[in-house]
């Protein structure tokens, strides 16, 4: 992540459209937005999430010698076009919701405004970039919203799509309220807290539970989690207890058990019932295995004493909506603004910016998408976030902006209307209106020829 | 890709566990498989991919000095192990299902043989690779299947889940034959051909459309396939008619548009018709826009007369089933073969080998999984692929193994039974039989205690 990020991590034709503009002699200052049409069905808002990566990838990018010598090789491409392409760095403005903001369908979330070619090579990245955060964190705030007060940890980097996901699904879940990760990089690239102990391989390398129990014990003092559903899950149990005073006497306590697999529920009461009664009242009980929001709302609902979940593959791909129908459109080239007419794709031109109206209570209650500079209420949500491609203040430190985008996360969760806090849709989606200076602009737009 | 990767992009639970092998000088040789437990519903075979990347990383595997210091740092870890972990290479053996194999549940795909540390702390990175490419050659076949023929092009970096998603789906929907692919790095690396054009941006940047398609045909003259959908598609299609002519005067010939929205099914025959008329009949119509097998199915029984097809999201997420349930298992211990039990996850130990039946004709009848070495007919396919940490020829060039991995699997597309080759589910699931020894160890193993 770190590492220096391919500036042709792109599509080709942003390189070909790139080269025309240049033959044409069209430079001028063009404006994208980036936003999500609709909401995937089942989910009630979206958080928004991975501007962090976005500026980083901005600042950075540079198209390098090899690069350009594949360019030049493969056809197409010619001199005085690969040796602009060489020069361009990313000199434009950007606004944008700051991370951990809640938002909706058709709110712009951020904002470009650089010579067209600049703003143009950065489309495929970028919507890379913004997309993938904003899926993983608008799935994760669901099991927060599931789990209020509970342990959530992220398990995905297994079945994330690739490594950058194990990594960015960690961040982003984190932003959205997790506890932490498995994912060890994701640890020392975020510094996000980071957790684990054995896997049933562990168990089963072991001539039977006690002594894998005991030798973990014993090897990872601090750490004592032990996954007790290999062979038979309340006989395992009985086993901790057993062991426990051993343990104790030794200076080691057992911090508490971990469910893979059956009834976690069924599960859970009766370990519960032998940690208790075998003086692990203390010992708290972890569960994971196929897990999402809602078999952690149901294990809740029951009263099965789980005091914390791993969340894997569901959350890491967002497996019930692995996208979001978003994009990045040209809204303004040299002044003009520009709306695309295809059809169920038409986009609301111009440069806009969000307002958002609260009620009394301080609850959200609508926002309003309209030109930016219109005359109108309510909070603008999109910020300025880097100018003349440099980065504005804050966000120094990486650790820093993260825990601000996790305490802004929080805080807007709080926020939110009852009905969209549910798991379920919301009897009616929360209030996005188009302000009618919008309206107008795009009826004006289309009656021009092209 | 081709930068290091982090031997610490895995969970925390393998270094918890290595050290606790370490403390208890547990370093016998582990046997591990990496096998798909059962399908996804809506798929009837998978294809293998991603060996190649699992094989660069257990040759690369190594945790550097900066990773051991944040080890150091964090807590949990101590010297002695540390200093062993610095050394830790991975020294095993690998026998796998080559890239383009088709398989099924069940079937180990790769097999691991090594000292248990090593084993064990690779398994994260492993699943993560191959369970990716996997799922997106498995994906992708699908398409390939719905358009024998066709030019299919991987339109899908963008909403991928993240960078390394974006590159291993490009490779793993070429290895299941699709043409190539739109990103660009994707082709640096792997030598995939690369397809791409133009934008909706790049023709409202322009006053006109007509501007935009000129100015782009004499850019980029071997490469005309114009974006024709951005206001009216059949408009823009005579459009295109009219300035044909005066291209040709100056040697450009228009090779084809592009639709992206709307009845694609309508435009088409509408675009046909109007090229046709226009004197472009040997100009092509490639179409986009929220594809998947389903629909490039349905728009080719429809007759439309459509070329090729651009395949985005719904590749690249596998929007229908995002994951396979994979999972990585201790097989064998020292010799002695050991088996997870917990509900619904238990696994079948021992070392084992797929066997191939045919029929009279060739195509694929039946698979039998055995205990390796078993008295056992049928073609077996898992092959020795590495053997003590060292890469076992051929392999020599990316370029050629990806092209043998994509001729195999198109070898073996031939030979899959027509029921299986449907898009729908099959009447019945292809028959993979877990042999007679397998079942009586598997048994044996039960009776242990533990």
């Amino acid at each position: 992540m770190s590492a220096k990020q391919s500036a042709l991590l792109t599509d080709l034709y942003q390189l070909t459209m790139l080269q025309a503009y240049f033959d044409e002699g069209m430079a001028e200052t063009a404006v994208f937005e980036f936003f999500v049409r609709a909401l995937p069905p089942g989910r009630n808002f979206l958080v928004a999430a991975g501007l962090e990566q976005v500026l980083a990838y901005l600042q950075q990018f540079r198209v390098t010698e090899k690069e350009l010598a594949w360019l030049r090789a493969h056809g197409g491409f010619r001199e005085p076009f690969l040796a602009a392409l060489g020069e361009l760095r990313f000199t434009g403005d950007v606004h944008a919701l700051p991370e951990g903001t809640i938002f909706f369908g058709n709110e712009p979330v951020l904002r470009i405004t650089a010579p067209i070619a600049q703003a143009q090579v950065v489309e495929s990245r970028l919507l890379s970039l913004l997309h993938f955060s904003t899926l993983i964190a608008s799935k994760a705030v669901r099991s927060v919203l599931a789990a209020p007060g509970k342990l959530l940890i992220d398990f995905g980097m297994r079945r994330a799509h690739g490594a950058e996901a194990g990594l960015l699904a960690a961040r982003a879940a984190y932003v959205a309220g997790f506890s932490g990760t498995a994912t060890v990089a994701a640890g020392i690239e975020y510094g996000i807290p980071v957790f684990g102990t054995m896997a049933h391989s562990y168990i089963e390398a072991h001539a039977d539970e006690i002594s894998a129990f005991k030798g973990f014990a014993r090897s990872c003092p601090q750490n004592v989690v032990l996954l007790i559903d290999t062979y038979d899950t309340e006989r395992a149990a009985e086993k901790v207890v057993r062991i426990a005073p051993e343990l104790a006497r030794e200076g080691i306590r057992v911090r508490g058990v971990r469910l893979d697999s059956g009834d976690l529920a069924a599960h859970a009461r009766a370990v519960r019932a032998i940690l208790d009664r075998g003086g692990l009242g203390e010992a708290t009980i972890f569960s994971s295995g196929n897990l999402d929001e809602w078999k952690v709302r149901e294990l809740l609902a029951s009263g099965a004493p789980i005091d914390g979940f791993g969340i894997g593959t569901a959350l890491d791909t967002s497996s019930d909506a692995p996208f979001l129908d978003c994009a990045y459109k040209l809204q303004e080239y040299a002044g003009v603004p520009r709306r695309k007419h295809s059809e169920g794709k038409a986009t609301w031109p111009g440069r806009k910016q969000v307002y958002r109206h609260f009620t009394e209570d301080g609850l959200f209650e609508r926002d309003s998408v309209n030109l930016e500079g219109a005359l109108q209420r309510g909070m603008p949500l999109l910020a300025p976030v880097m100018r003349a491609g440099r980065r504005l203040p804050p966000a120094e430190s990486v650790a820093e902006s993260l825990a601000i985008a996790r305490a802004r996360a929080a805080l807007q969760l709080t926020k939110l209307p009852p009905a969209l806090r549910s798991l379920d849709p919301a009897p009616a989606p929360y209030r996005v209106d188009i302000a009618p200076p919008l309206r107008a602009l795009a009826q004006k737009l289309d009656r021009m020829p092209h």
